[in-house]
């Protein structure tokens, strides 16, 4: 196992005046080419990098270093990589050529430390700073050593240093797909994947609404059918190809038509009226909506049965139908979907927190409506859920898919 | 000098799948006390802590970590402090007793693993969540454990971790006020408090919807003296005292007075019913809403005249006016609000992005529209601002204000 750590210098850093973005960024970049990423370090700038860089030399394969390379004398990068390596410090002319071009009279004196590197060790190009990066081993661990600022340090890590990574460690450029899924928990998922297929890599990143899910290793073909295993194991609609939102799938194909949507909203509350007209150009498609939080606009705003709600309650299949159908003849929509559920904490009419109904209407389209029981990981949770389920479904049913069949086959929540 | 560091685990760091946050603020709040911030160590789950906290424990008077404290197997925090330490784990049946509420049956089993703490250590209660933190000396240093997530992290780390540094090291707690702004950006809002009196320290923290806002130094006097003046440069409402949102603002006055509330909403197109159904109990004044993003919804479902539109068009406080006396009247609540504007990219009507019009209705009560001019920070910031602006206006018009004198005094965006 190939094991790499990064050390951040900067006193900015350590008073808690700017946030460090180089751990993210290395740590996603090496954990996707398979590197175990074991450490980051944050240190200031005075010295401690002595301290720090000999136990993680000998615990690494590969160590980075960001800042502590500008022309103060409290950057002592340079110095402390040099007699880790037990070099000295040689003027680089590549990088005093680039010093002079960029600062002229000014590359003399304080600036002109920033030529010098450990001698053996290769100069990185820095096209947006003076101070360039440089590269080298140590003791068998390979060092390379970045500029602090993340204009300068994200460019040259990207365009020299990952380049370089894969090289040293014969790494070829990664097949990696990627998919999003839906209403599936982070933990749940990592479990799914490995019943798939647990000698591929997968990576999952919660976004909001979805979880993002990557795919390596393997060749297509295997990769391919870990993804149809997963797609069995979840049920329909909830792995997708590709880095898409069900907002953003639903939305797409009521511009393609240049149809409408309204919905009639419960226990969601406005949350999928403020998506569905969160995008520029929603007025294209988003009509409006009805938040019916009482009774009483549930019967008199969208028309639902007062029978109905007698008898089966506002968290019902009954109502969500009903509202979904007095929402979409009071906006004039060509579809229309209702959220009614309980969102907690307690529960509601002797229902369950995260029963949640979806009603489903459109022109000469026949309303159905399902159940969905959430599992409770809080009231916004739930509502979250409760949008991206009726989104998703909203789609299927405009595609006249069998909306019912569907949510039988979501079998893990 | 008072040297600490902070160790940060979690694997979810280490992959650069989410962002550390403890860094800065930990760095921040003790550089603010005058402690050296030597440190931050960012690690993954995996047992790497043992390694690195015996070189921290030697080099600090202070080690604070986050994270470890889940129940699954790979979170090994409270192992590795007790190993450090000596001692062995022991189950704190404060801790116990809070599991056992928060979690009822499902506390037995992996999860009774977050009761243990190092013997002779003192347990730090999380409200946020299961898993609390804890606190001793190790080899005379002292040693504090917070949970990783930074809902539950921060105010642990604020409320009881700063306190107990303080009391510690015997530096005096500090005299602090706690005010909540809103409508201000954070640039503009450091700007008006150097206005209000440089020699006073400031503090601002972003939250949704609003800035909080600290101020210390000087006396109790200097210190009111300032908030009157930045309240003066801000115009009425914008700056309340404590820890407040416009939206729990307007819901504790819903609640006392017993009524009820609707709104009517175009660009903000749910996005403040869906903040009115947010609250566990909101079916107790939030009654319903409609989003009216097309015309035809204004005018058929809320009954804004065909006239107004035409002459004024959808972005008027002559529609705005019509949408809240129209809501009202549809849902039959006590009170409503209206919220009509441009939340861009694109202008509308010849409206600038940012004009934003609101309507506000009462039984009894004259109805009121306003025109408020955001500075554009996009369309989600438009949407958001003009929420926090509806709630805020909408109490004041309960308390039978002058809406129109507030909004003219507003002059900073």
């Amino acid at each position: 196992m190939t094991k790499a750590s990064l050390i951040v210098i900067g006193s900015e850093l350590t008073r808690g005046i700017i946030q460090d973005k180089h751990t993210i960024l290395v740590s996603h970049e090496l954990s996707k080419m398979g590197i175990h990423f074991s450490e980051s370090v944050v240190i200031p700038d005075d010295g401690t990098i002595r301290e720090v860089i000999g136990a993680l030399l000998r615990n690494n394969n590969i160590v980075l270093l960001t800042g502590g390379l500008g022309p103060t004398t409290d950057d002592m990068t340079r110095s402390a990589i040099a007699e880790a390596a037990g070099v000295e410090l040689v003027r680089d002319e590549g990088a005093w050529n680039h010093l002079l071009e960029t600062l002229k009279d000014r590359a003399y004196g304080a600036n002109e430390k920033q030529a010098y590197i450990p001698k053996g060790f290769n100069l990185i190009p820095n096209p947006n700073g003076t101070a360039p990066g440089f590269w080298g081993e140590v003791k068998g661990t390979l060092v390379v050593s970045m500029p602090g600022p993340p204009r300068e340090m994200e460019p040259m890590f990207r365009s020299s240093v990952l380049p370089l990574l894969r090289k040293n460690l014969g790494i070829k450029e990664e097949e990696r797909d990627e998919y999003s899924t839906f209403l599936i928990s982070e933990a749940k998922l990592e479990e799914l994947t490995k019943e798939a297929d647990p000698s591929l890599d997968w990576g999952t990143r919660f976004q909001d609404y979805r979880i993002s899910l990557y795919v390596s290793g393997g060749d297509e073909e295997e990769r391919q059918r870990a993804i149809g295993k997963l797609r069995a194991l979840t049920g329909k609609k909830r792995v997708v190809d590709g880095d898409k939102t069900a907002l953003g799938i639903l939305v797409e194909d009521l511009k393609k038509r240049g149809e409408t949507i309204s919905c009639a909203e419960s226990c969601t509350g406005g949350l999928a009226a403020s998506n569905l007209t969160s995008l520029p150009g929603s007025s294209l498609y988003m009509m409006g909506s009805v938040t019916s939080y009482f009774l009483s606009v549930k019967e008199r705003v969208l028309g639902v049965k007062k029978d109905t709600l007698d008898r089966y309650g506002a968290v019902s299949e009954e109502c969500a139908l009903e509202m979904a159908e007095g929402v979409r003849n009071l906006i004039s929509s060509d579809w229309a979907f209702s959220i009614t559920g309980v969102a907690g904490p307690d529960k509601s009419e002797e229902k369950e927190v995260g029963t949640v109904c979806l009603g489903f209407s459109g022109k000469d389209r026949k309303p159905v409506s399902v159940t969905i029981r959430f599992f409770s990981y809080g009231r916004e949770s739930i509502r979250r859920r409760s949008t991206a389920a009726s989104f998703i479904l909203m789609k299927a049913y405009m595609d006249g898919e069998d909306i019912r069949e569907i949510v039988e086959g979501w079998k893990v929540f």
